[in-house]
């Protein structure tokens, strides 16, 4: 038979966009002959909806569109992701697949295992469903799985086992598997694992696209029951995918898409996050970034130029006194690199009336960091009259260090609707621009890789004054966010005790600035957002033994 | 014997504070002759210590603590809640209450309904309890059960008549419920239900006090096995309350406190969790307060002056030439009425450069939406440096109409470290106004009541002239909202389809703003924060069918 694998992208709420691209897919699949077509999971409501899932109405629409679907299924075997509704208890639903057979519905397949950390949260929106029996799929006993269900370590329920214990010789497994690092190699892992228990090939069907802070990559794969990689469809590519699949599921080899470089993957990441956000929200012109010469500005320019075009992109240079003459020549040579308009907007005599004002409401002022935000906020200002004058989407360029450490300004710099580089530390970011953009040709002008980082908010100013270099501050910052380690832990690697509780304490007082920020871009096991939860008011000592 | 209800404020992740504060309490109850000492849920952690949990260390702290409070337990019978930890399974814990008698622990009791709704988010952290056996206290069977354990209706396993049927003559429940106005009547009712399944007396002991956006109210009570309510402790009010619990089970009358007006209630419960978030978070000298001499402001800074004392708050006033004199000379008689600092920050001049500096930038500028939010904004700035300068905690004034649409400006008057009237809807925080604060004398002047709203950012402007007024506006928001009606049902309820439709689509393109919103205080059932979790990108139709 001939399986297909449709790696969309759909839209979270968008019922009937998504049925159409659906139905779309489904005609393109009999046309090449496709006998068993499998989307990812949720296709219908798209994932994650969240609360929309409450909204009167929305799961119903969801249900009309599972049965539009089954009857444009003539001929073809469907397995699409959808919200099912229990027989009984009104308000409990399931995560759900329907198996559709030549405009049929054969099975419905509940998720039994609902992942409910970091950025999940299925235990407030579906109910457990219960072990399923194979179906059979053009002769085969096939095991229909969702996501979470392939995951079982961790749980006494085993998904799979119990599965091909009850005769299935074939996995499928459909699902919305957010991107992180290494998540590809993860992903195929887990599959192996499970396949070394029952000796049963897999075949794992994944979104793509950006939803919010999410991105799924697809990368969806096969496996042979030996373990056998024998396809895997390219990273961040929409597409219908075929494989043959004998009645002896011994399936031959296949495209295999090499996996990418590291930094290539981050980018692509979080270029295809910046342009789903953007096409998707459909409100924005262009996309408007403050340009001021640094690295993560710099950065998030080359992002967003690939992301929606360089016609598409206007940086905005916002000079004070403090800004160097170095900083304006290279924010408009990147420009000029990549295509980009570039305007600068001198800041100075809004900012000499703030401090004229300040100064005469307030006896003997003295410069301090409210001074230097001010600044930012200025910024922040003029960045956002541009958005709302023109309907541009404003990104912010704020990195995982910083704004780990609060060393960020609220309502300044942080500004906008979407953040770009927020789920990468700094020295990553160095990485990313050496390694992969500027790899072929200086599209970041190799000063702004090399100068010190300063924020130019005051005279001479270097982020290293404040702070331990970035090569030491992200050392302590991984594990401490990521790892989630106590202080002790973080000394026990080899840093200093002083240190380490400083780093500790401004992670803890930023929490209130964390709390609204404006979403970024998942690339990390554990990003700052939805998935990382932590009260504002908070008495924990993160150091003492009680 | 003589049962202690401790009633008691404790803050979230402050182990050593909390542990102190039971110690004191434990302490108490001796001197007075209490056999047995009641503590609400997570009283050692506090509640909800959200992903802090996961940090290294903190279950284990959670852990010393209880056995310091075992160790000073000599004599008397204490009931306390942590966090357990799962005999075999490393990661997975217990929502669960000790029961201590004379530093033994003769029983560990395990939660066993998590809530996982609205602001609860239980299945993220815990592991469900098997059923319990009812415990020996003081020769009376007793049925220990932890908060959701009551609210069984929904769920399969019913706690409190499993328990009942085991022989318990007596519940005594634990909890950290939130409040939202009517909820106390609701509790109530809840244990009314159960009682009239099992005919058992109930002891129900509530936290109180201020965490993040919610407010635990305390109003613990105590029903007998015929339901009559035989004490009720005072709302917002913390302290050590004692029951006298004969052998037969048959409470004698006692005190109880009677209900508060709704007004009264719903400003007691914002002035309470405004105190503890100034206090617990301990950083803060004064409240500094945008107050435009509109009705929000106004009310918020009354609630701040009751919350942390006149003398520690300053509002600043900061008009444009769109500012009348009539606001004015409110905001300043509000402040002179209520003892409050009063501060005039004229904004024209550096409006006016803003302006010069956008006309030199953009060519034909005209005067749009986008002016007016530079004009919030510029407060914004203005009232975050006093902020940073001082270490003023900036309170934000809006209210859950205009958050609900999105009139409101981000960056400029949604600014701040807390909000205080975001949960209530404009006709709402009229009614406050007048009904209590303006009960006895007028604090906010008639005027301002009367006026037609206005943010007052262009010539005379009136809110009306954009949005229906309030009083139909809020009659469409709440079953929008709090009910999450699709626009068919609001129709349905009477009102005009063009204008439901239109309303929906302002709340839908207002979410990016509310993602970034500042913490406000839950005094609803479903409240703008992490009790609804909406997506940014989001292609509902929330009108037709499918």
């Amino acid at each position: 038979m001939i399986l297909g694998i449709a790696q969309i992208n759909v839209k979270v709420g968008d019922i009937k966009g998504n049925t159409k691209k659906i139905v779309d897919y489904i005609k393109k699949a009999k046309d090449s002959y496709v006998d068993v077509l499998l989307f990812p999971e949720q296709t219908i409501p798209g994932y994650p909806v969240q609360d929309l899932m409450f909204i009167s109405g929305f799961v119903e629409q969801n249900l009309q569109a599972l049965d539009f679907i089954r009857q444009q299924s003539r001929g073809i075997t469907v397995i699409v992701g959808f919200i099912d509704k229990h027989e009984i208890h009104e308000g409990k639903c399931y995560n759900a697949a329907a198996i559709i057979t030549d405009t049929r519905i054969v099975r419905i397949i509940h998720k039994q295992l609902l992942p409910t950390y970091d950025v999940f949260n299925e235990a407030r929106y579906f109910t457990s469903g219960n072990p399923s029996e194979p179906v059979d799929i053009m002769d085969i006993k096939t095991g229909v799985i969702i996501c979470e269900d392939l995951w079982d370590k961790d749980y006494d329920t085993k998904v799979v086992s119990a599965i091909v214990n009850k005769g299935a010789r074939l996995i499928l497994s459909i699902n919305a598997s957010p991107y992180y690092k290494e998540k590809i190699a993860i992903r195929e892992r887990v599959a192996l694992d499970k396949i070394a228990e029952t000796c049963v090939p897999i075949v794992y069907v994944n979104m793509i696209g950006g939803q919010d802070e999410i991105t799924f990559d697809g990368s969806s794969f096969v496996m042979n029951g030996d373990g056998t990689l024998v396809f895997r469809a390219p990273a961040f590519r929409e597409g219908l995918f075929k494989i043959i699949l004998p009645t002896t599921c011994q399936i031959p080899a296949g495209a295999i898409a090499p996996a990418l470089q590291p930094e290539e993957e981050l980018f692509k990441a979080l270029v295809l996050n910046l342009k789903d956000y953007f096409e998707k929200m459909g409100a924005f012109k262009k996309v408007v970034i403050g340009l001021s010469g640094g690295v993560d500005s710099s950065f998030t320019t080359v992002v967003a130029a690939r992301a929606i075009g360089p016609e598409n992109v206007i940086c905005l240079y916002l000079p004070t006194r403090f800004n160097s003459d170095k900083s304006y020549e290279c924010a408009k040579k990147i420009c000029e690199n990549l295509g980009v308009e570039f305007f600068v907007f001198p800041i100075e005599q809004i900012f000499a009336q703030f401090e004229k004002d300040f100064a005469a409401a307030i006896p003997k002022n003295a410069f301090t960091v409210a001074d230097e935000n001010v600044q930012a906020r200025i910024r922040g200002i003029i960045l956002m009259y541009y958005s709302n004058k023109f309907n541009h989407l404003l990104v912010s360029t704020g990195n995982k260090s910083e704004i780990a450490v609060g060393f960020c300004t609220l309502y300044g710099d942080t500004c906008g609707g979407k953040n770009v580089p927020g789920d990468l530390f700094k020295t990553e970011i160095y990485k990313i621009c050496k390694n992969y953009i500027n790899k072929d040709e200086e599209i970041i002008p190799k000063f702004v890789l090399e100068r010190p980082p300063s924020p130019e908010l005051r005279e001479n100013q270097k982020t290293e004054d404040s702070l331990p270099p970035y090569s030491v501050l992200d050392k302590i910052l991984e594990p401490m966010i990521e790892m989630q380690k106590s202080i002790d832990d973080v000394v026990a690697m080899g840093f200093d005790m002083q240190l380490v509780k400083r780093i500790q304490n401004l992670v803890k007082i930023a929490e209130f600035k964390r709390g609204q920020l404006v979403q970024t871009i998942k690339v990390t096991p554990k990003t700052f957002g939805i998935g990382r939860r932590m009260p504002i008011v908070n008495g924990f000592d993160y150091s003492a033994k009680f």
